[in-house]
């Protein structure tokens, strides 16, 4: 082991709105030697996820807002490449699963690392997606938040992306009796019917509660939401008496800079019985053994497929995750590092 | 028993936004002897509930529209003055509640009609009230719909109506930590303090939102929503994580005529995990033996006082109608028939 350096994305100014590239600074530093209880790993894929959206702003939320002028860390898979003193539980050449991600390399805890033996067919940056935080969130937010049930008629939108096409497919493992997805692109929405979904549509096609409507004629009985604003809105309105919506995300207004008014049929909610619920996965890890055993299953089984959207190279990261943002993923969208 | 003649409240117009006296009509009729299984009632209270204002659109929803040039059927409370053929569980002199109100008089199907006998001290009307229909609202809405527990932090709007000032006195009842109402005067404000609520305000002095922080410093656990629109936003922004709203009435929006915008901070119910859930009372009868001995209880001990706004005869129903949408009432409003 010498002295590392190693290359990292910082924030460099708040996004006002939409991210620029000039609001990231990719800085080189040099690595310092593992400590008592670290490990030393070199980092194989960076996680590209919404949600890094809102610590991007200086407000109270559910995590901290990022920090200027330091790391974005987010989800990563790595090596172990070296360990510190009292390091038993990990040795080099371990494949690893942590948040010290957005560097090529990272120092770090062993208690805050995860190891991980992807199985036959499954690459390491599975635990990114369907493996990971998009699998479980997905898995919850169907199951649990909205409760769905066999039989139930289900919509997803955006519904190409890493959580979205999760649940549009757990959704037909488990039972659905039809599941329609949005998506924006028709790429996409040809892509949903590969995965099983029954009917799907590009946003940019028309009012959405008029896509909606034609693609559900019988109505829907769960929402999964990754998008708010219209797409809620024409949900509300398709809903079948007691119907749920687990609202996951709400890409459409994160970058919007100023509020946006909220459906205007939300007086539906009485007469139809609904509930709208918002959640978090870092609340459900309650689940995550029978996830893990029953997506494993599923993905050995081929019967569910994921699609990525690999980026290579750090100095891309921001460039990826702004286009993300605009929808330019199919599937979960990764950071591939090599050498 | 001769042949009666009676009065009744047809709907003469739909109301387009505010209804106005112009859009009822006070007929005269002839009322039919009872035939097989019905009896004749003479009823001594009508009830005058908001729901009524969503029947006068000609609209699909929850409960059929009012027929034009017909009786607005409401709750009402009345005695059995005669019984045709074959009635052997009701006889002339009992009270009854049933929904075949707005008129003086009504032939009713036995089995459309329930058989009601106040305690010591409760009055014929508080069937349309505390242990009536806006009594269970009140207490599933609170208790099975936001599941308020003890120590939780309570908001309840259009306080010191029927349903509300009762949501927010079994809310204390049953060990909420803080119970914060809003009305629409300063002596409706005044009567929530006798009421036992912790704080007040008139939603006219100013955004409720600031009203609603003053109020509510620490935050809410759970909103009781009679109005709509901007408290419902307020308690959005006041909601504590795992905050759940019971949605029992948009009284701001019914009259509006054009759709008025949701919320703009709907993205708040993801980090803190928000869930709104409307509901209908007509569900939850299977509550209707607990609810009844508990709130039987709590009035025959002086624990809740329930208010009445009591307007004489049946020609002055429409205008009361209409006041209480304006929020001229305080509790439940009713139409005293004498004679």
């Amino acid at each position: 082991m010498g002295t590392h350096t190693g290359r990292e994305i910082h924030l460099a100014a708040r996004p006002d709105g939409w991210p620029t590239v000039d609001d990231f600074r990719l800085v080189e530093v040099a690595v310092p030697e593992p400590g008592p209880e670290q490990v030393l790993i070199r980092n194989r894929y960076l996680s590209v996820d919404p949600y890094m959206r809102g610590r991007m702003d200086d407000v109270k939320s559910y995590l901290p807002p990022f920090k200027l002028d330091a790391v974005l860390d987010g989800g990563a898979v790595g090596e172990v490449v070296a360990a510190g003193d009292g390091v038993t539980a990990l040795s080099p050449g371990d494949l690893v699963l942590h948040n010290f991600g957005w560097r090529e390399f990272a120092v770090a805890p062993v208690r805050h690392v995860r190891r991980v033996d992807p199985p036959a067919g499954v690459g390491p940056s599975a635990y990114l997606g369907a493996l990971g935080m998009p699998g479980l969130t997905a898995y919850v937010g169907l199951l649990d938040i909205a409760g769905m049930r066999p039989g139930d008629r289900v919509f997803v939108s955006a519904a190409a992306g890493a959580v979205g096409s999760l649940a549009g497919q757990i959704a037909k493992l488990r039972g659905a009796s039809r599941v329609v997805g949005s998506a924006g692109s028709a790429a996409k929405v040809a892509r949903l019917a590969e995965l099983g979904f029954d009917a799907g549509f590009d946003y940019h096609d028309g009012p959405v509660r008029d896509s909606l409507k034609a693609a559900a004629p019988d109505g829907i009985d769960v929402y999964f939401d990754n998008v708010g604003g219209d797409h809620l809105a024409a949900a509300i309105d398709r809903m079948r008496l007691h119907g749920r919506a687990a609202l996951c995300g709400m890409i459409s207004v994160y970058n919007a800079g100023v509020p946006v008014p909220g459906p205007a049929n939300l007086p539906l909610m009485i007469g139809k019985r609904l509930t709208l619920r918002g959640f978090l996965v870092l609340d459900h890890d309650d689940r995550r053994p029978e996830f893990d055993a029953e997506m494993a299953g599923w993905l050995a089984d081929g019967k569910i497929r994921f699609d990525e959207t690999v980026v290579d190279g750090i100095a891309n990261a921001p460039e990826a995750f702004i286009g993300m943002l605009g929808g330019q993923n199919t599937g979960k969208m990764v950071i591939h590092l090599t050498g």
